[in-house]
């Protein structure tokens, strides 16, 4: 039994396929002719741009969008003067051989991304390795590992896998997969949830404890790996995988009831989207609608702002179809980690402190207008509510309504539909928003807390950062108090709340946010089913009458522990935990 | 009249001195003995490594210990072998001269660097640039001008100065200097401010606007520089100058005098020191005691940790020089931003959210428990209080004291001297702490409240942040409530309450930390006379009756004008500006 972390759910048995890795030599020839051996450069990136393309393609129609921008992340790279310019000058000053002088810049980028020791740069780091390695086998015209031709069912093993290895997976031959390296947010586990292919990793030496054709089981939702198990194990492990399979079809029966508690609080039940394309899973898992729609994505990885015409398409698409049920867009969350290259903002050194979100929309009038505009133009086609990022003082939300209005006063004198009573929220996420709650509630129609950004500043401690991630806690009573004090202020001005972070959807956390009132829940859709069924189990009014006992407690792990012990709530654990991207 | 930044205060009048850039032209030249080569680049490395521990001494010598460590972090970089070797290699590989090879190298570095738009690498880029150029001259046996040798009055322009530039000022001759490049937090700012030389940073097309003689005046305060004034501007400058100098001799009458208000409120003003060294400024100022005694120095710029002894050597010598003063010693906050390259820390995308402080002296048991060994033993020297920084959740604390506890038995077993009542207390500068400060008030015997961190993860606003340094509000209303907040929970709990952060010098938060009971003021020692003077002018007990009203205020542009309203200390507050590095 090896044990490593479980990146994609789901129990899996079948054959190890080990994916042994390609080891090159590449020999440091002297050339003659510079033109000519710029030429054959040149060509092996031209023919790596048609082959990302592809697999871009491919990702884009048998996976989703989002995915598929991993591939123009590995074009970009390839249209990089910076890079390519210092292979030609290399080629040019040394005369040598392309691979040679691609595997030396390259080298150099890599080591000095490494050495910075940062998580954007190793990733730049990975991403550089594999597109020269790409480059490099196209100029020495070698083929790359075909996942796609497999011809049996197999559990793919390897020491890495590429996003372009797990976007070329024939879904029907790859039952799950192992890797060494890797993480939960690597572009690999997010490809695996898409693919729905159980798969673990963190597995050290894996390729000396695992040979061709071993008989594997894996467990996505542990992490555990089971090399050679005996048929008790086996038949064990076969019992798990149809108790977890029947588990989803009890969820799946709540599909298109309302949200209500055992003893009659109902809530709303809603979904976290990206685009327009995420849709038919939220409706495929009975959302009531959308708590969050993060318009970011349509300003990435692209190299120009979209047009007022773009984002109304786009935003008229979502509210068209979720056909009057209501959806929250949040204006752009841009900066910081989110990265969009053609507006030129600076790298800075603590980018989730940073220059982002209603920060950078007040500043840069010309894309919140725009953005606005477009919104706004969609709000006749459906049940549109507007909500602002990251506001931290009173000032900025008083801003942002001053915009919008004075877009509303531009429409009526221009007759440009839009619903003139529209709903304006914002996000309580940074902590002197939630302090101030009492005052921010006299300025908008409702709060939705966004529990990730708000438990990272509270505690300050990075999310992403591993080494603090135990100090990163849901249950810290200091955010639970901050949570009631936000729900309490909200009511006490009529307004309602709702959570747009990870927490909604935490199954031992859904009891006491039930309890302090919170009227709305949003997260991932793969969850829904699963937290309309936990809620339809819990008495809300029994746990209300703890809610004070549970706001002097001094831990998070006590807290945690006595809902777990009021409400039995133990055996929705594993299943709601969290594969969330 | 020119408009720049004030990087160093105080007036002065005198002439222009241009330092203009050295244009030097490298010439890529062929080379046909390797090895000569290289010993001629070994050579200059050598020189220029005599040269910077020159710079590093006469600075250590004249200035102090902490600007002399930036000359150590020079000398790193020509012991940095990844840039050493690509020199060599392209020596080698491309058969060229010296001066071509290290000019390329660090090209490349510095547009990787530059480009990755990250403060910490623009410095790097910055450092790399200095050091470089001393390497090309010392090839090309150019000497570099030099400051020291000056023979007249002057005040120096010039587009940038480096900080071996201003190291080398002889402080009787340049009586100031304006730049074109640098900010307030640069190591050139930081030394000017050291030496007491007046200074100006941020004047656009500096060299077009000043000719060599031009008579100015540099106002360090405002950050203004006039050029060729008549004679009534002069008179006038003069004039501010010496009523400048006057305030200055008003505060120096309140060094020996204790720290009471207008209505008889005693509290204690107390400073912050970096090292040992710094006691002197400390007891010039009159300092009541030390606040916040940041030993992370003692860990930086060097290779290895310091050992228990050196420590206990430091340590002891502190409390003994302060003489029975108290002195909060705040264990290590290493990490993030400062830089420990011997302990091998991963780089991390947001520092300020990072592993450091306690989070790391909770790991790193071995590296913490040195530190309370040392200064336990301390402790019998003097009154020394131990301070844990960035304190999140309660397991911390308790952590903290249990690891303290450990040592103190051990201690008592083995017959070694320490205070057995020593006063433990703990940072409050994470909004998790301030909202449970009830919980921890139980488990110390003092905080100190951060207020530069605390306000930085409030309002999630990175303070050295330019793009967002209108929201980094020290008037931020949710941060007074915080404030209030732990002010009154230590008071039921019976314990007393400092500030070490900037706030705490702040003429207009002077007057609402006094009405809310703040018991210890602790700050540079240069401004500690200052607020001594501001405290004895105002009527804590009036201020208190309209406490109720700020707090209840929605901006901190209303909290501000109404304390300058009703207290009338605009006076003040030119002189009490923050030139706090």
């Amino acid at each position: 039994m090896l044990s490593g972390i479980g990146i994609s759910p789901g129990i899996v048995l079948g054959k190890a396929k080990i994916k042994k890795e390609n080891n090159i030599q590449i020999i440091r020839e002297s050339i003659k002719d510079i033109n000519a051996e710029i030429d054959r450069f040149h060509e092996a990136i031209e023919c790596s741009k048609r082959q990302i393309k592809e697999v871009r393609d491919k990702t884009l129609a048998e996976i989703g969008e989002e995915e598929a921008r991993i591939f123009d992340a590995h074009e970009l790279i390839l249209e990089d003067v910076t890079f390519t310019d210092q292979v030609i000058n290399k080629i040019k000053n040394c005369l040598i051989n392309s691979e040679s002088a691609i595997k030396e810049v390259s080298n150099d980028f890599i080591t000095i991304f490494n050495n910075m020791n940062d998580v954007y740069m190793k990733e730049k780091a990975s991403d550089i390795k594999d597109v020269s390695e790409r480059v490099i086998y196209n100029l020495l015209g070698i083929e790359q590992c075909d996942f796609n031709s497999m011809t049996e069912e197999v559990i793919v093993v390897s020491k890495d896998l590429t996003p372009s290895d797990t976007a070329s997976f024939n879904k029907d031959k790859v039952l799950g997969f192992i890797t060494e390296l890797g993480g939960k947010t690597s572009h690999t586990a997010i490809l695996a949830r898409t693919l729905e292919i159980p798969a673990v990793t963190g597995i050290n030496d894996l390729l000396q404890k695992i040979e061709d054709g071993d008989f594997l089981i894996i467990d996505g939702n542990s992490g555990q790996v089971i090399v050679n198990p005996n048929n008790k194990v086996i038949r064990e492990y076969e019992k798990k995988k149809s108790e977890y399979e029947k588990q989803l079809l009890v969820y799946k029966k709540y599909k298109d009831k309302k949200t209500v508690s055992k003893d009659g609080i109902n809530v709303e039940l809603v979904a976290n989207i990206g685009m327009p394309s995420d849709i038919k899973s939220v409706l495929n898992n009975g959302a009531e609608g959308i708590g969050l729609y993060r318009t970011e994505f349509l300003f990435m990885e692209r190299d120009k702002l979209p047009t007022e015409e773009e984002q109304f398409q786009a935003y008229k698409e979502v509210v068209e179809k979720m056909d009057n049920k209501p959806v929250v867009l949040r204006t752009i969350d841009i900066g910081g980690d989110k990265e969009v290259p053609y507006l030129g903002l600076p790298a800075e050194m603590n980018p989730f402190l940073g220059y982002r979100a209603i920060r950078m929309c007040l500043d840069r009038q010309d894309i919140f207008r725009t953005q606005l505009r477009a919104l706004l133009r969609a709000s006749s086609y459906g049940n549109l509510k507007i909500m602002f990022p990251m506001i931290s003082n009173i000032d900025e939300i008083q801003e942002a309504k001053k915009i919008l209005e004075e877009i509303k006063v531009d429409f009526k004198n221009n007759e440009i539909l839009f619903n003139e009573n529209i709903e304006i929220g914002m996000m309580i996420e940074i902590p002197s928003a939630a302090i101030m709650s009492d005052v921010f509630a006299k300025e908008v129609n409702f709060f939705s807390i966004g529990s990730n950004d708000l438990i990272q500043y509270t505690v300050a401690v990075d999310r992403g950062n591993d080494k603090i991630a135990n100090l990163y806690d849901e249950f810290n009573p200091a955010v639970l108090r901050l949570i009631d004090t936000i729900i309490k202020n909200a009511h006490k001005e009529g307004i309602w709340v709702g959570m747009c972070g990870e927490a909604a959807s935490n199954s031992e956390l859904i009891p006491i946010l039930l309890a302090m009132g919170l009227d709305e829940f949003s997260m991932n859709a793969s969850f829904l089913l699963q937290a309309r069924y936990l809620i339809s189990q819990l008495s809300v009014n029994d746990i209300k009458q703890e809610l004070p006992q549970i706001l002097q407690m001094k831990k998070g792990k006590q807290i945690q522990n006595f809902i777990s012990k009021i409400t039995n709530i133990k055996n929705f654990k594993r299943d709601m935990e969290d594969y969330y991207d």
